[in-house]
């Protein structure tokens, strides 16, 4: 029995919890940079929150609203340059995955220097800018992790700056943000926070304190399932209540807490390349692969797969797979030239070493194929 | 849905974690105190691994090895000046919940004035030294909790330091240093892990993460317990392995993580004066009541007694009891007037706000008469 648990930050979960806990961000800063994308972080009602509560309690702040789906690089080191131009003392992120991965970025780069060749290396002094986070999806677990997965243009995938200075101090987790969701993007979240607690239990790093966790979540998850269908039938979100929307904002807090333990696996590793040459969302991403891989999975360690499979209450692993092409509907069309080079960059990614059942790059290119060609 | 998860403290787990680890002292500090009881720590190799590390990183120490069971008020000042007398800048903690709830205490008083009248007010400055610790039983969880439980004599009770200050920066477990616990010692600190996580799932602050590792923690101790009773009844340790002492070890853990999240409950609320008043162990103390607590609780929430007697693998409150009795044989001798007396203090502790199913002093006298008078 050997591993580590930490996972420092503090997390503030309830209806209005911004403005009832300002306090917590008093010891942050004097000015705060909020990052944010173009739009929802207004139209949803956290900025607005968050402005609230840093004027209630005497903090300055500017907005960097400049964060894209899939954050470059290039990106945190603009915010980052904001950052500084502006002088800064701490970090405040509002949105889904993009804006909350990026802002950690930016957070590193506006205290210390680090060149771009250097930026994924893990090699950085101890400062950072103090951070709160404020998810507005349900997904993501961003919000308690230490990752910032950012978009590497020269070598064509994500990849993750991973340090533990990048946890956030706070984080905010309110569900009423996500009312206005749509469907597909909630699904797509729920299912990448699903993907966490299952690749979580998959990983070499798991723990009892990490499966005990993902076993809640993907419960949780599970009993969101049936309302997210409906919706996504009836093309209407509003049979997703807010009790729902907190159960599954509860839910990718968990996997978050899973995934800071754990990191993730084949699937991430597989669902970058359809992210960063298909454009296909991330947690949709993972969704199509998840059942393939656990099938992989089921071949060697047959209790372990059971284990999670009973846990989504179902039986088998086809179920699964079933469920998730209901959930996502018609696939992308993807061709066997393209597998080959996406198969060939999962196996290089660090994610494969997390794997409890390790796969080769031709059990790699069988998953994609399976998912795509079958 | 509201509530806060909070424990910032790096846990490392395995054999041989603290000299593996060493770079994780480097942080702390320059100077440390060293503290402990009188004895175990040198008899059990986990003080001569805490010394290998700190001189392996260049780090100075002292030793306060003052620390009486059920550490008073007056240790922890006396801890304070002796820290402050040799300047040192960080603490390291090692044996069972006397000695790191005493380093807690002496961490905060070494690092700012408090009176001893304001010593229980949660009214603190933001600073302390940091701390590393080693818990040697397996049962307290201080080395994951906030609280330092000291005993004031004035108030004739024990009373928390409260303070998210106290979290250790990190601890380091390694069951190999309870290899030679008796067996009294080794129940006695199972029950009490035991007791923490119940008692966390009968909390008005459970939440679904708390309530996950409580369950997993009721189980590993469970699977324990057949081995205790083994050892008990050969009065033989040799039949508890190392991998159980991780396990509890482990369990007691999970258990102190429960209870960062969720305070104690009318368990402790009345075991306190057993130790108090008439010495029994607290570990011991909580065992003998918790069976009773447990058939309160029933009462009004038939569910969830029935899922904790569940995570125990028994079917109803009487068998939990009977264990408790197994484990602890003969009882101590307590009459009605002292009875009357505990009640009237038990009432009065901020326990009693945790619990979901409150008592009445009624109530409690009640648990007390059934545990020690039928």
């Amino acid at each position: 029995m050997n591993y580590k648990y930490y996972m420092p930050t503090k997390v503030i979960m309830g209806k209005d919890c911004i403005v009832k806990n300002s306090k917590l961000l008093k010891g942050l800063g004097k000015k705060a940079l909020l990052v944010t994308g173009a739009h929802s972080a207004k139209a949803n009602g956290s900025q607005a929150d968050i402005i609230k509560a840093l004027e209630s309690e005497g903090i300055d702040y500017e907005v960097f609203d400049k964060v894209m789906s899939n954050p470059t690089i290039k990106c945190v080191y603009e915010g980052a340059e904001f950052a500084k131009e502006k002088q800064v003392d701490c970090i405040i992120a509002i949105g889904g995955g993009s804006p909350m991965d990026a802002a950690k970025g930016i957070a590193l780069l506006a205290a210390q220097d680090i060149t771009e060749d250097k930026l994924f290396s893990g090699d950085y002094e101890a400062i950072v800018l103090p951070m709160a986070f404020v998810p507005t999806t349900a997904g993501t677990g961003s919000e308690v992790t230490q990752y910032s997965i950012l978009t590497n243009d020269k070598a064509q995938t994500k990849m993750s700056i991973a340090t533990e200075l990048i946890f956030p101090k706070v984080s905010f987790l309110d569900g009423k943000y996500m009312e206005a969701l749509g469907v597909t993007t909630t699904i797509n979240t729920a299912i990448d926070a699903l993907s966490h607690s299952v690749e979580g239990m998959l990983s070499v790093k798991a723990s009892t304190i990490s499966d005990a966790l993902a076993v809640e979540s993907i419960k949780m998850i599970m009993e969101c399932v049936p309302a997210l269908l409906k919706a996504l039938e009836k093309k209407d979100t509003s049979v997703i209540t807010l009790g729902m929307r907190d159960k599954l904002l509860h839910a990718s807090l968990l996997g978050g807490m899973v995934i800071a333990q754990t990191g993730t696996t084949a699937v991430h590793a597989m669902g970058y390349s359809l992210t960063y040459f298909k454009d296909i969302d991330h947690g949709r991403a993972n969704g199509l692969l998840l059942g393939e891989y656990l099938r992989l999975v089921e071949k060697e360690q047959p209790d372990l797969a059971q284990v999670i499979i009973k846990a989504m209450n179902l039986n088998q692993v086809d179920e699964l797979i079933e469920l998730m092409n209901t959930c996502f509907g018609e696939k992308e069309v993807i061709n066997i030239e393209e597998i080959n080079r996406y198969a060939h960059l999962a196996i290089q990614t660090k994610n494969i070493n997390n794997c409890l059942v390790k796969p080769n790059e031709a059990d790699i290119k069988e998953m994609f194929v399976s998912t795509f060609l079958k």
